[in-house]
């Protein structure tokens, strides 16, 4: 009686796996700074909280397969007003950012296909890929490059027969980068030349600092049938709990099979999708102080990060993420060190080792990622203490 | 640029696809009777619609993936009152039965394995099937023996070098059958020798008629093992918009595997599982008036179907659904016609067509679903309304 392959070889998330340790320092009473996981501190607005107290109904009932019409409305009008042309019939709810994915993947590929996904990525795409045993291929990335895409023909060197996608993630999870119109159109050309389909995860495209614009792969007429967006409330409107994002797509068979996907699934939570669909009504304003936040926020830890001695990093242009490289051999071990043997006047922080945001083996083992989700006063002070941490743990390790 | 096979293969969801039909009989004004799907009409718990409004914390943050603690405790005690020796490390919330359905199927097989489930069986284990590329086998149940479970060599000829595991579903849906204690102890015997895991869906553990018990997998300690249980708020409490499920077992490797599924979708809906924790604290008493409520609407039900000359169909002894074979050709034909060119004084009356239910082609093409899950008058109606369509239907098709 052996369990399934998958089931044995299905990393656990790098991300949540260390939870357990720092659960264990704040039994000792040790504060812990949680910059590890992207869960912003940013309220969740009020009518979002208010819809679950005001849209209760007598059943709590089974939805339709695709979403709530009136949320699938509500999410292609939030596109239309950004000026891309989508209506509600290109639009399937999903349950979260995560399910998205997982239909994306499974819908492009056959099991033994392959995916080219630009690293460090966001980890949980080996997650999905696993579970639909879909590979990825790396397209390593650089930090003392700031992350850019690579030449055509670079990208091109990993594109294989069994190759269906690629997929881009604007802005980046865990970088910070944010592509170019001319990187985006590079991968436009290539995934219309190579038959391949595109698919943008562009949950984050809110958080864009220094008046950059964000690039969505909606803007590319040309391959408007081979592009599929992912989206997500979970950062946008701070709903990481709500477990809503949505699958957006022109095409008309993938549109199909994402449908028949989440038939299989029944529907997502009637009651989330009640309170999400106050979200997408909140209209761009809402964005204006959250983004200011968040880029002051930035600021902040990017100046802080820079007194490191050693450190290689590169100043992130949106989401809420850096990848930091350390003067040290292995962050996995480090990260365990700060929550089992360090703390600082009662407090220690928490980090992201990086090297579960590569599939490359050995990149990124001297990399940490940093989530900038808390507010300044605190951003300071798990910065303060992840330094002083850092500095101890050099004069141990080296 | 193709999409993927399973994509273009997976089934459309034979309970939802015909509901575009139903919508357009709505908009033309007809009333519909919706006894095609496991939609009850009890009203959800007050108690699960008071947590909405008063657990609301400032950020609707992630939970962890295996689901909130409390909710977990809160399920293991559940089993632990019908005496089960079960604690919270032994269950992870998921996102609806559906899930926990995916996540079984995906920890005991790679793909290409299969897994035996007695047919008619709950049509979505197909979807999942599909996603996870694992082939259900299936063992052909008959009306006529009451869909009773067959003889060990009969079950045993199904078993082939592929099979990882055998599923059962009791109570039954769509049958209604809830296997007696030997039935279960004859697969047991079987899944100890052959070296299976086994796979129960008792998500209808507390809708048992006539004084009938409902025998457990987690009563047979022999597999203890073995055993993954599917479990379900949606039905048992009226929450089937909330998606909050289980998957239950005491295999440590599989419990491992299931969390890292789970913790690649990050989390299962926050404010959902709040709520739900709130209908496990109800207690048994909870369920006396409600399966007094569907053991009267299944006396009906059967008494007023009875009464259709020609119609083969089982008493069911729980869950709250009944195969029916009909003197008619094709059901699906005749469920279309029913939304599409009758009416009754103004109503109609939808039913599912059975052939969904079965993996072997050409099974229950003459046969239907009903569920029962409307109010005495509603339901008295809703059957009044389906015996004069098909009266009209025989008429125009024989």
């Amino acid at each position: 009686m052996e369990i399934s392959k998958r089931g044995r070889e299905i990393q656990a998330s790098p991300i949540r796996k260390l939870k357990p340790l720092a659960d264990q320092a704040r039994q000792k009473g040790i504060k812990v700074y949680f910059i590890n996981i992207g869960q912003p501190d940013i309220p969740t607005p009020k009518p979002v909280w208010d819809a679950f107290c005001q849209a209760q109904e007598e059943v709590l009932s089974y939805g339709p397969a695709q979403g709530l019409p009136e949320l699938r409305e509500a999410i292609a009008n939030y596109y239309r007003t950004k000026g891309h042309d989508l209506n509600s019939e290109n639009i399937v709810v999903t349950i979260g950012g995560s399910e998205a994915i997982h239909f994306a993947f499974s819908a492009v590929s056959d099991p033994g296909g392959s995916i080219i996904i630009p690293e460090p990525y966001y980890t949980n795409y080996n997650g999905y890929a696993s579970f639909a045993n879909v590979n990825i291929i790396p397209l390593t990335l650089e930090v003392e490059k700031g992350f850019r895409l690579p030449s055509r023909e670079k990208i091109e060197s990993k594109i294989t027969p069994e190759t269906k996608a690629i997929l881009l993630c604007s802005p980046n999870n865990p970088t910070g980068t944010v592509y170019t119109k001319e990187e985006i159109a590079r991968v436009v050309e290539i995934v219309g030349q190579k038959d391949l389909f595109l698919i943008a995860d562009e949950v984050y495209n809110e958080f864009i600092y220094d008046g950059l614009h964000h690039t969505s792969v909606l803007e590319f007429e040309e391959v408007k049938d081979r592009t599929i967006v992912i989206d997500s409330i979970s950062k946008r409107f701070s709903c990481c709990g709500a477990r809503i994002g949505a699958v957006i797509t022109r095409n008309e068979e993938i549109y199909q099979a994402v449908l028949k996907f989440a038939q299989a699934r029944l529907c997502p939570p009637t009651m989330e999708q009640k309170a999400a669909l106050r979200a997408y009504q909140l209209g761009p304003e809402y964005f204006q102080s959250i983004r200011q936040e968040y880029q002051k926020r930035r600021d902040l830890l990017y100046q802080e990060l820079s007194q490191i001695p050693g450190i290689i990093m590169h100043k992130p242009q949106g989401a809420f993420y850096i990848i930091v490289r350390l003067p040290i051999k292995n962050s996995e071990h480090f990260v365990r060190w700060m929550l089992t043997e360090f703390e600082l006047d009662g407090e220690t922080a928490m980090v992201a080792p990086a090297q579960g945001f590569y599939a490359s083996p050995d990149k990124g083992r001297d990399e940490i990622r940093i989530a900038y989700v808390l507010k300044e006063e605190d951003l300071r002070r798990a910065i303060h203490v992840f330094r002083e941490g850092l500095k101890k743990y050099q004069s141990i390790y080296s």
